[in-house]
């Protein structure tokens, strides 16, 4: 049929008109969507793994991979997209590092150095190996007892959901190598802060105190780790003599940056929602899951708020730079936001599995609003928390300001199957459970976006002009 | 109380030789025991993985090999140990391996050579990167299409209990290269033949046709391919460059060899029962289920059966030299020993985990032993299958003797996640399911080695002497 009469058309244009009405997104759609069929936060991190791959911080790679998330902001309809670039102190892993058993039974295992260590130079160190089974043995260990040797610590992690175990290993990556280097030891070697049995071992930053100067260290694969300790048990004492080979260095003040981008909100003079993530990755994986995911679900979540209509506040994305290494992006942000007021922060950079539970900082002094976002999230089986927020590792702008903090905690009992490895892959990233981080995500940040009281006390801010339909 | 009438001496002797009677060790106490606590193929896996480590054919790695498993063949009771060496060429990996895509998304890929590959010399070789599907498709890419091109193949393998996979997914190895280089191809890369998604590529051996020049080639891990498979997706026709730098290098003719040891028989003029195993592993393992638990489990059964009483054959471990490389171990064994009968063989190289098959090539003609045998195993979960056995790799000689062979088929769901990968570690292998197969392989080899019939025939051996007590 080619014709249509004037009858016929009005009532189409009626039922268009209902159907569209009908069609218009609310924010629970939108999040109920997101949980059945999101391409945005794959898109992402399918294409950053893909296109750009390991973004070691300060590197050229990083710059391709800030690049990579600015062009892409824009193509998805993000405004006010910039790279603000900042200086940091780039330290690069060198070659692949290698690790032998000398003697007594000659063996090569898997090593990874760990940021800010030393190089042995390219003809390595040879050197014996004392082994310590925590840092706590490491720390009565006497002054200069270690004078010329390799200590090993060979603490294990267990796999928690919450990811508490982190804090229970991770000293040995973060302090192991200083306290050994301070007792006289040339190097360190650790077991990795890690919960999985590969050859992949797992970096991570350390820190020597003042006045020690670093030594080279770095984390073997836990089955590596564990052969060292057969090897100890069945040595019968005879010294166990490990040549290692660390080549990273720094390469002095590189450019890194953070990458921004926003939803307009109706309001703009409204303190903006900042939901954050980092872009960076370590050399050796990919950052699919550390935090190519997260920027994939903040970048989602922002995206399908703003599909719901112009939500009230300016939801601002910042992918931040340097997190790995240090926490570069976020205080460089912090230093140069500062005096902008952020209304809540929320970071995503656990993973892509499943999250299920939800903690705020303003459960006691806005309870109307903690309870409302728990109610509305119940749905996804979040369960509301009573845990104070601290907020992500890329929110110091809003700890520095004292400000609103939400935090979706995520489950992360395999995180640290994957955390600063090789296996940091897309693969890795369960598509079903990421579409649920976006539709909580969307739901979440749907509510805080359109919150035109303050967060924190649920009372009006001062300096909000009305809104109109407010 | 410190003194004994001389009536409760009797009693107290009476009772000790009845408690000893009632502890003589049966064979299928033997298999029980075994079940629950055997730590003897532990112990040598444990050993060699630790002590040892990779034992890649025909390198001095290897060799020290050797020498660990006679002296702890000898330090465990077996006789007539030996090593038999024999020459053989000897390909090794050279410095670990490179695969970089030059563009238009530059990363950095995981990747081994294949075994007997050629070098890209330590410059490299940078050339476009050609995909298929299948070898099947690359067998119908057109002569000479290749040229000046790097092949590489994706197809995938998935996890069978039985190991088929392995013959629809291993030609991918064994032939793409060959296949690439009569096209033109520079060099082949392909998706690991292994079912895992680590960053641990799986090496192994390939064939160039006659008259073909080898290559260079090599495997990427799986995260890798698919990365690669989603940059062609995404480069929209752009043409995909990688670098790749491997170089491995033959190094002439150098020793390999044999080692052996005896459980001797109380008729040691009857022909002995063969158990199999073989002792080289690729350079990037510890070759601990590829084939270090081969070996314990072999050895063990031998000793268990030993301390059941001696058997009426002698039982002989032959833990074979140079396997993965081109099962030449098994080729010098049978050319040095194809004049001395072998009563049956059997092998164990398919990992550790639990047995749940028994196959023969004697069903139908000795009905009877392969009926006593399948009731023997069922308590421990192993049903009879039909399948004519065709023996492991290290039993050439048995095939060349048309003789017996049994096959105790294992589980090999997770094998091919970790075979000829840096993965093959001590970790992976569960004790309880390892004792399983100490305990089956007890109770099989117990069997064939107390049978004085023939036991291809179940008849009177012609040359056999009647033996006192059968």
């Amino acid at each position: 049929m080619n014709r249509i009469t004037p009858a016929l058309a009005a009532l189409s244009l009626a039922l268009l008109s209902t159907a569209a009405l009908a069609q218009t997104p609310t924010l629970e759609t939108q999040a109920d969507a997101a949980l059945e069929s999101d391409t945005f936060a794959w898109d992402f991190v399918e294409g950053i793994t893909t296109e750009v791959g390991q973004r070691q911080a300060g590197t050229e790679a990083e710059a391709r991979g800030r690049a990579w998330a600015v062009q892409w902001l824009k193509a998805n309809g993000f405004s006010n997209v910039a790279d603000e670039p900042f200086m940091m102190s780039t330290w690069v892993p060198g070659e692949p590092g290698k690790a032998e058993i000398v003697s007594p039974y000659p063996q090569s295992f898997a090593i990874a150095p760990l940021g800010d260590t030393a190089s042995t130079g390219p003809d390595g160190i040879t050197a014996e190996v004392v082994m310590f089974k925590s840092v706590t043995d490491l720390v009565a260990a006497a002054e200069g007892s270690l004078k010329g040797k390799i200590a090993f610590v060979s603490n294990a992690m267990t796999r928690t959901q919450d990811g508490s175990q982190y804090g229970f290993a991770g000293p040995t990556r973060w302090v192991a190598a200083g306290i050994a280097a301070k007792k006289g030891a040339v190097a360190t070697v650790i077991k990795s802060v890690g919960t999985d049995s590969h050859r992949n071992p797992h970096t991570g930053g350390t820190d020597f105190p003042e006045g020690v100067t670093p030594t080279p260290a770095g984390a073997l694969s836990n089955p590596d780790a564990a052969n060292l300790e057969r090897m100890f048990q069945r040595a019968g004492g005879k010294p166990i003599t490990m040549k290692l080979v660390l080549t990273p260095r720094f390469v002095g003040q590189t450019e890194s940056g953070n990458v921004v981008g926003e939803i307009v909100g109706r309001n703009p003079s409204l303190p903006p929602v900042l939901l954050a993530c980092h872009l960076d990755s370590w050399w050796n994986g990919t950052g699919a899951i550390d935090d190519g995911a997260g920027c994939g679900i903040i970048a989602a979540a922002a995206h399908n708020v703003s599909k719901a209509g112009q939500p009230l506040r300016t939801i601002r994305v910042l992918f931040a730079g340097a997190e790995e290494v240090g926490l570069f992006g976020s205080v460089a942000y912090s230093k140069a936001h500062i005096s902008e007021p952020i209304a809540v922060g929320l970071e995503s950079d656990f993973g892509a599995d499943r999250i299920w539970r939800f903690d705020s900082n303003f459960r006691e002094t806005n309870p109307a609003l903690h309870k409302k976002i728990a109610l509305a999230v119940a749905r996804f089986g979040v369960s509301s928390g009573s845990d104070v927020a601290g907020g992500g590792a890329d929110l110091n702008i809003v700890r520095d300001q004292k400000g609103a903090l939400v935090d979706l905690q995520q489950d992360g009992t395999r995180y640290f199957d994957l955390h600063h490895t090789p296996d940091d892959t897309l693969d890795k990233i369960d598509i079903v459970q990421l579409r649920q981080n976006v539709a909580v995500w969307t739901q979440v940040v749907g509510i805080l976006a359109n919150e035109g009281m303050s967060i924190q006390t649920g009372t009006p801010i001062p300096s909000a002009p009305a809104i109109a339909g407010q």
